[in-house]
């Protein structure tokens, strides 16, 4: 795919990843006076929404355009109960900066709208009506856009969209904005797309939002390959597959004879602290090579085992997102929800245990057959999108940075639900329903073999070794922030 | 809905059903003189397909039609590896009974579609291009009209369209019509649906069918309601659910310290034994009322716990699978199998445990708890296709008399596996999603109620011990064959 924005006021650089080559724009502060000259034209940015994207983009929003005449209004039902928490942030209805919904729909020239997956899908055709012809629709997220393949319907031609996706939750979006004020390269990475450009401005506008929300970089993305990529993903190793690799692994090693604290330290403990920050830091062939040479021997069994049987599920994932069968099932199941709301995960006694085990703040290794099977796990991910035509960044930010620098701090510091019930509720949907169908995988297919102590597949080691995949992740590590994504108690829900 | 056939030439007969009226036709082979007369114009029936009904219902037909000079011809594909079982039942070449599939439904006045899902959705475009104007399609199985509105297509408007659903595999179809010849009464029933009619035949062409392959008994259905509550059911307690529960209580047993041995028995052993039994001759409430006071209160607990979770998870099977979800992801799925050929699902320890002790084949009695757990899933799928409008008759048969009948005795014989990949594709696709979902269902939401001996939900124990569908089950366990659908090891694959 091509991967260059054309922009005309933002100068584009060229990387190399794994042999393909991609175009992004880097960020920061500096870039900040070029704002107006990019949203030539606007006077009004309406955020519409207030849960977790929203109070984050309206606010790094109205101090990156602060002094430039730009306003920033928040629109909201008329009863929201997020109005007052909006109000404390500075956008009321006194200054003019907090209007209803539509209204601020209606009166604004880009309207980025943060409202949840289930809303857009719901109101949509209303929204669509409001918007001004000429005006910038900018999305967050590609949901609405399978939202609308799958029930074959449009946007509006008389409009820009685009889509400017954070990789990080809204409160790390406003909190690393913050930081980057002192501190060079803070902020949260996003990928762009330019869906529809009515006015040849669609780019500028597209890349001046990411920057004011304080983007280091941006990664060029299409609508239709985002959505794929993130609902997939959520499904996948970032949500869905590693609760199921907790469990089945977690339950096996119980089997075995192993003490609950000790199975929880080699599972789910495993995977957030040494694995994932040795994946941050180092990527994720590091794990593999940190290992003694036994350790070494067990990790490419249960590698093996794993790469598979995985890959079987995730296509099966990747087929029903983009087929639109998983929209459609979100949309469902929001619909299920006023007689059966949402149930709880981590009623199982692993989660019980692991509370007290974190209490201890125990020093964990990394445990080498969860290593394998987690890493199989992320591998088979990153094969699968980058045979479907993904841009490498995006497969590495959606298969490994996001899970090792975003996702698995709050499991690492609460526990699974904490991670997953953070998370939108199509990923939440996604989450639940995948989990258990990673759990059955492995304890089906992966852990028989593991108990018969089969020989490692030298051909899946050797591809492993010398994949492509391991310089990009190198690369894309340079254009991490330059702070970390810590989970902030007082941040999140 | 409405619940009559119409027939001109066979008497119906109503019953009542949970106050509700149903009408049914009773074949027997005192009628199959009239089978030249309901087929008028019919002078040959093509069988297509020879996996598990197409022998049956070939050979079945043969004989009611002997020496009426209505001729059944099987079609297979050229190279078909079925060709010399065919044979060896006497549809040759030679004799003019063995035929090229396509040259078979050319020349057939009624042609029966009994080749697999994946296959029907495959081909149905040059198979519907070849059957005769004014000839009938015959299906035992209502996915191809799913899968025609997933696609948005429709069945040709010149010729009738008519399903028989045999409630039971293509060998328990041939076995108990042989017996039917000897012992009143004996055969499978099926329900019949009349989906178009363009020549006014088709109602009496559907009855003959029936009636031609020794079905004692015949229900009204549609169509629609039939591929609702077929693909529905087998993803629920059919198979589904059966499997998600044995696993989740089993572990959550073990984890109590329980023998695995004695867990087995407490679990997949109670229910293919001593539940199904009872459920089979004296109804679901039997199971309840023929436990101690103290075993009671268990039930109570675990009926209250799963109920609702149970309900939960059907509603959202249904909901993917009326709207067209699931029949897509089945076709998705046999895309992938070149690739990815489908797993084991037998390989956790629990079926390796299940080997032993059915090898010393012990006396089993009802475990409290699983019964509960199991009672009330299935109730939960009673009702749910209640208030989807389901005819009662096809409730009582997709929700329980299919399931211990049927199904439970190949599990009880060999273990889930064999009951679940003795069925179609489908099915084995659909078990293979659902289990691990109810799998987690009962480790989230019931198990930890049963840890905490939550009290149980009197309202819910109060509608269970009054509900309309005892009378119901109690009523259609009179119309089941006069003989036991066992399990015969040398009929199955």
């Amino acid at each position: 795919m091509a991967t260059q924005f054309g922009s005309k006021l933002f100068t584009e650089t060229t990387i190399q990843l794994a042999n393909t080559t991609e175009t992004i724009v880097k960020g920061g502060r500096h870039l900040l006076p070029l704002l107006p000259q990019a949203f030539r034209g606007i006077q009004q940015i309406g955020v519409i929404g207030w849960s977790s994207q929203g109070p984050a983009q309206a606010q790094n929003l109205r101090d990156s355009l602060e002094g430039t005449g730009i306003k920033v209004v928040v629109g909201l039902r008329e009863n929201s109960t997020s109005i007052p928490s909006a109000e404390r942030a500075g956008f009321t209805h006194a200054n003019g900066t907090l209007g209803e919904m539509m209204s601020v729909i209606r009166s604004s020239d880009l309207v980025l709208l943060l409202i949840s997956d289930a809303a857009q899908a719901q109101h949509y055709k209303t929204i669509f009506s409001a918007i001004k012809p000429g005006a910038t629709l900018g999305l967050s997220h590609g949901f609405l856009l399978g939202h609308l393949k799958s029930v074959g319907d449009l946007f509006p031609s008389s409009i820009n969209v685009v889509a400017v996706c954070p990789k990080g939750m809204g409160p790390s979006v406003r909190r690393l904005y913050e930081q980057g004020k002192s501190i060079n390269g803070a902020g949260i990475n996003a990928s762009v797309a330019v869906h529809q450009d009515v006015n040849g401005f669609a780019t500028d506008i597209a890349l001046a939002w990411a920057i004011g929300l304080g983007s280091p970089f941006c990664f060029y993305t299409t609508l239709e390959m985002e959505y794929r990529s993130d609902i997939f993903g959520e499904r996948g190793i970032l949500l869905g597959a590693i609760h199921g690799i907790c469990e089945s692994v977690y339950r096996w090693l119980l089997a075995k004879g192993v003490e609950p604290e000790d199975a929880f330290r080699r599972t789910a403990m495993s995977i957030t602290k040494p694995i994932s920050h040795t994946i941050s830091k180092q990527g994720i062939l590091a794990v593999y090579d940190g290992l003694s040479a036994s350790a070494k021997a067990q990790f490419e069994m249960a590698y093996s085992a794993a790469y598979h049987p995985a890959f079987d599920i995730l296509w099966e994932i990747y087929d029903e997102v983009s087929s639109g069968n998983e929209i459609k099932s979100v949309i469902m199941a929001e619909n299920r929800f006023s007689r059966y709301p949402m149930g709880k995960i981590d009623g199982t006694p692993m989660w019980g245990v692991g509370e007290s085990v974190r209490a201890t703040n125990p020093s964990v290794e990394i445990d080498p057959i969860t290593a394998g099977i987690y890493c199989a796990t992320m591998m088979a991910q990153i094969d699968l999108l980058l045979e479907k035509g993904h841009a490498v960044s995006e497969v590495v930010n959606e298969s490994v940075i996001e899970s090792v620098d975003s996702l698995n701090p709050y499991m690492d510091y609460k526990g699974v639900a904490y991670m997953v019930d953070n998370c939108s509720n199509t990923a939440r949907l996604g989450a639940r329903k995948w989990a258990p169908r990673f759990d059955y995988m492995i304890s089906q297919q992966t852990i028989p073999l593991l108990d018969e102590l089969a020989s490692p597949n030298s051909e899946l080691i050797a591809l492993f070794k010398s994949h492509r995949i391991h310089q990009a992740i190198a690369e894309c590590a340079t254009l991490r922030p330059s702070v970390d994504i810590s989970v902030q108690p007082d941040l999140v829900k």
